[in-house]
């Protein structure tokens, strides 16, 4: 991806400067408005910030079959718990600090918004937390391995995951979302089906839908760890539109896509 | 919001009981089938899911601030930054403990895929977190504190908050999104300001529309310290319209909304 939209290097100034006084003019200025946070070792980084966190490989299907489990009781945020409850036992720490049951929240697209669906989202978070940010020097596979499961997410026929002991034991229909949003995904999924929001049987594509994530997400870490990870997939809407966004523009601009305000020269 | 569309509570299995053995009889299956998860000191729980988190009020304008410095760091993630920091000062762990730079892949609606701005996000996180889930015996407070800012971002003129000391000192346009959405909500004031997603100017819009969701968040998370949160906001899009999204259904569906697959039974 791009980063000309970002802040370029210069402006990117790292908090320890700012919080311990020892950054630009500006910075410094900005500390003085802020005012009280001055206690770098409490303030200015966390242990849990020193990336890449420990990991060890995991086992594809273990996970997934987990992951279905924890569905039905936190949602599709059970992509994280999936993942980070089988470090804590493997590797411990930072994983056994690391809330997981506060992303219930991921659920329908965060709270019944439709926003995106909770198994991307558990894959970015889990994917970025493990291997680090891109930014502030940090490496960039987190966030390939990150747009990388949000392009298998959209583009592949899901649920792929059976479980060993589904709770609905007929075959369930399986669609492409084309978009990483719960809303158009579960929309799909429900037309193809004919169930309703409220049936057991979107409940359990769901469930195997954050399975199927948490596999292939598990299969991407493993290569890191292997340092077998390599991608060709090079997502840029930004550079191709001039913003962020997917390609499938016309999806939703039916009427004609507009135009993004051209740049004039790069910053 | 419905829980409808969620797992019925008989089904909300705690996963203590699933790791502890404990649990039903399917729960106990599916811990035969995953295997190896059992040890319930690190796996069954953090001490960091244990809700709520301490949290002491914070002023809004020096979050706001904090969040606009942030922002030229790790980007709208910086939401979580600006209060989680102080806190981290204030109180202490839990909030020392998580990983907020982590959290920058939150950038162009999640690594530029232009899904959920990275302010909303963020105060969903720090929401959900301090207070803690609705589900498995939580509280609903942080749920509809998260409900509440998703509403406040898509119909306020953003951004509202002006830094003391702005990067971009000229007057910089306000838009209403009308969305969540990365994509929707920066399309709109890019056409609004004719700038381009790589201009300065859209960067501070950015840095500044961070700061001000971080501002109403903590005006919010203060009420609920002091027991004066109070919502008639009541968002459910799944009850009126049987899917996960928003009510502005023609805003994609320009040339006509699909109905969703009717509900039988209640389930």
């Amino acid at each position: 991806m791009s980063n000309e939209h970002l802040a370029t290097t210069q402006e990117q100034i790292s908090r320890r400067q700012v919080l311990a006084g020892a950054g630009t003019l500006a910075a410094g200025a900005a500390l003085g408005q802020v005012g009280g946070i001055i206690n770098p070792a409490l303030a200015a980084g966390s242990s849990t910030e020193k990336w890449p966190w420990p990991y060890k490989k995991l086992d594809p299907a273990k996970t997934a079959e987990l992951c279905y489990t924890e569905w039905y009781r936190v949602f599709c945020g059970a992509v994280i718990n999936s993942v980070f409850i089988q470090l804590r036992e493997l590797v411990g720490e930072p994983y056994i600090s690391f809330p997981c049951d506060g992303f219930a929240y991921f659920e329908g697209g965060q709270m019944g918004w439709g926003t995106i669906c909770g198994a991307p989202a558990g894959a970015n978070l889990v994917a970025n937390l493990i291997i680090g940010p891109r930014v502030n020097g940090g490496s960039l596979a987190g966030h390939q391995i990150a747009t990388e499961m949000m392009e298998w997410y959209a583009q592949t026929k899901l649920p792929v995951y059976v479980p060993k002991k589904p709770k609905i034991t007929k075959k369930l229909p399986t669609t492409v979302s084309s978009s990483p949003l719960c809303h158009i995904s579960v929309g799909r999924w429900m037309k193809a089906a004919n169930k309703p929001l409220n049936s057991p049987e979107r409940q359990d594509r769901c469930a195997r839908l954050a399975a199927s994530t948490a596999y292939r997400l598990v299969e991407l870490l493993n290569a890191w760890q292997d340092n077998r990870y390599k991608t060709d997939f090079d997502f840029d809407c930004i550079k191709q539109y001039g913003i962020t966004g997917q390609f499938n523009c016309a999806d939703c601009h039916s009427r004609g896509v507009p135009t993004a305000p051209k740049e004039k020269t790069k910053v």
